[in-house]
């Protein structure tokens, strides 16, 4: 299994002379100084073009409380009130969100992890991965009766537990399949299979720092009497509660156990990053709720189609059940072309491919490698950043010692006088998610590397200018 | 306007002779045991097939829990424990929903709105609806990150601005759209975004009796803090409180207003029965929230698409927060699917059609009056049921004085000793839906007028024969 450092290395150089930007020979306090006023600059430019639509450039609401502003500059990090901040937050659309930068010096967008270089693959499919809809199919609610998911189309349930059976990377044959709306659908129908009913107090959601940002928003944005975030998994006390493991994790991209361990407590994984491109593939999981989202299988985010592998009916209905509440089911369309998507997957390695093209799973390694590998690079060049190391390990799906290369960077400011990475990043026109929203240090941020090539590209050229 | 006489008119005639089934000249208490008989032994029949599948037959969960199994045969309809078992159990899935009836004694079920009567609709239009989707389109997040509503495909946006504007029964110009996962999302979007966010109590959610069943359950199977479900509109006492006013009303048709008025009240209007097919369109629609549903619009429920128009900034905003904390937005393949099909409707009328065809609301009327006209004289025959009756008003849209034909009907069971209509009509093998989830009295039921012809034309069959 990939291993990863703990600690950061920690790389506390002075900046190089001749920097590109010209900082290198002004004292820090003028750096601290002017990076504030270069985001001053930065908001008033980029928010311009949104604001008349009402967008939410820069990672806040535009129209935004003062309490909300005010908290986004706060050193507090633990709070309660950082906690709704982050719910109301930690999703934001910007001007620049999706789209390929204008030009050399335009803002380049990477806060989240819209997985749009997996388009030149699909382009490269042919008509493999096409579908057409009649007008008149997919019209009733219902998708297959027989089974206990009934709004699970056939051919996707077939294809899910294909695909799992050619990756090896979890038991989907003794598990029930539920999909959902993206994966985040899955998430609080796991939570609210987990609650029990008639509970006087919510129970703990927790999750080891740093966690993926939206659970505690996602957690708490309804204010359920079924369940409460309570933060970092390490720091719980207590018995009762759903631990949620991600793993790889987002955003470090470290293999993950749970933490936690007692007989009332309750684990959910979320296998999201498990996959061949981003991770070795170890062992067969084999948990009793697994989560994952095609989203970042396959690249189709747009889709909003996630899975559950779950052990226990009893767990399984009530989980469908709430997707039965929350949204009547789950497109079929987007079943129907996630089925042929993944057909399309499987078949690439499972019928004969005499050019060994069409592989999904090879064609995101290859980018993943020359993307972390650039990336290295630019941090060395820089030298005012450190990255997380991993061990290679043996991986069963490609049956070679292979690389850890994950969908995001955990990126750290190890620069002198740079207490927010995000802000720092922001003012070079560089957007990324602020590291206080996983409950980390504002030192880190998280940025994807699942955009198109042209904006990594883009991306990794000015990281290296800085100093 | 369309009016609907507030009392069912009673026709508490004795069964005539020679009744089809034969019970005429049987005792009513000998009737009453047959029927509770009968149901025993239906219950046994029509579960097993599903049983070992965990689906849920005949309205409730095959391995539910003593307490709901005590509760649906309760008769005490107000407490907190039914609301309770209604969020539990309102969406019920048996192992004939969806499915045409085997044969002309099998289950009919029209527990659910299943649109599939549309089916045929769309058959008749060639490739007109067909939608071919590459495998790389569509792949990121964001749909067009220029409008407030950054997950709604533009063409879908324009295609419901055009349709609002040929049909003319709502304002689509001066309010922003929002897409969702079905209205159902969208319905929750909207609690939240009407919620204040610091409330130390739950704000009231009401809704005039007889109400849609899925409102209490989609409310509070979360138990959240910002919002409850508080019951009959009528009979709230209270100056804050969100008013839900569905018009033409689910599940009895009839044209609505809101019946309560305070300045700290806030209303939401469910207008997805507002078309042309089901109602006169006899005025402009033009409230803070309307929602609406492709499935009962065009009959496509699988691809789970509503959309919401929405006049104040600030609570589209929220809404929007909503959908990307729920499910981070809404699956682009059904919305482009949704805007092929609104374009196929729109065509139909704007575009020359010289054979008259390819008219969905003309489809739509046809059906629903024949529908409707078959149904009342199999009430007529049976004389043991009564229906609501509706005045003709002036349709702006057909230019024509027409009918009111709902896609619901609900049925009042006037035999006497019947006090549970769908326990009777289910002992006759029809699945409907028990007037108490709609919190009125258990002699109505909701049936769905919008199945495939073979099943509704088997329904008034069987309707008739009882007595």
């Amino acid at each position: 299994m990939a291993k990863t450092s703990k600690k950061m290395p920690r790389r506390n150089r002075p900046p190089p002379k001749g920097s590109l930007i010209g900082f290198a020979g002004l004292g820090w306090e003028l750096l601290v100084f002017g990076s504030f006023a270069l985001n001053l600059v930065a908001i008033a430019l980029f928010a311009s073009p949104s604001l008349d639509r009402g967008a939410t450039p820069l990672g806040f609401d535009s129209e935004g409380s003062v309490a909300e502003a005010a908290l986004v500059a706060s050193p507090h990090l633990d709070g309660q009130k950082e906690k709704m901040v982050s719910a109301e937050e930690e999703i934001s659309v910007s001007s620049t969100s999706g789209s390929l930068p204008a030009s050399k010096d335009a803002v380049i967008n990477l806060d989240h992890g819209d997985p749009t270089m997996y388009e030149s693959f699909w382009k490269g499919m042919g008509n493999r991965g096409d579908i057409t809809i009649a007008g008149w199919q997919a019209i009733s609610y219902f998708s297959d009766v027989t089974n206990l998911c009934w709004f699970l189309e056939p051919e996707f349930d077939h294809e899910i537990r294909r695909l799992h059976r050619l990756v090896g990377n979890a038991i989907a044959d003794n598990h029930f399949v539920i999909v959902g709306t993206g994966s985040t659908q899955l998430f609080q129908a796991a939570l609210y299979a987990l609650s029990p009913p008639d509970t006087p107090e919510p129970l703990s959601v927790v999750s080891a720092v740093p966690y993926y940002s939206s659970y505690p928003a996602v957690t708490d944005y309804l204010r359920s009497g079924l369940y409460r975030w309570a933060g970092d998994a390490s720091a719980f006390k207590g018995n009762a509660y759903i631990e949620l493991v991600c793993s790889p994790n987002n955003p470090d991209g470290s293999i993950r156990e749970a933490v936690l361990n007692s007989e009332k407590g309750m684990t959910i994984y979320d296998l999201a990053y498990y996959w061949p491109q981003y991770t070795p593939i170890t062992r067969v999981e084999d948990h009793d709720i697994m989560l994952f989202t095609v989203s970042k299988t396959t690249g189709h985010a747009g889709s909003r189609i996630g899975w559950a592998l779950v052990r226990d009916k009893d767990v399984a209905k009530r989980m469908i059940k709430f997707v039965e509440l929350n949204s009547i089911g789950v497109s079929k369309d987007s079943q129907l072309r996630a089925a042929k998507i993944f057909k399309a997957i499987s078949d690439g390695y499972e019928l004969p491919n005499p050019e060994n093209k069409y592989k999904l799973f090879n064609f995101g390694r290859q980018h993943m490698s020359m993307r972390w590998n650039k990336l290295r690079e630019a941090v060395k060049v820089s030298g005012i950043f450190s990255l997380p190391e991993f061990q290679p390990s043996h991986c069963r799906f490609t049956r070679e010692r292979t690389e850890t290369y994950p969908a995001f960077a955990w990126l750290k400011c190890e620069k002198e006088g740079v207490e927010d990475c995000e802000s720092f990043l922001r003012s070079h026109k560089i957007l990324s998610r602020n590291g206080k929203y996983f409950g980390a240090d504002r030192k880190y941020v998280r940025i994807s590397m699942l955009d198109r090539d042209d904006t990594f590209d883009l991306f990794v050229e000015r990281l290296s200018s800085l100093t």
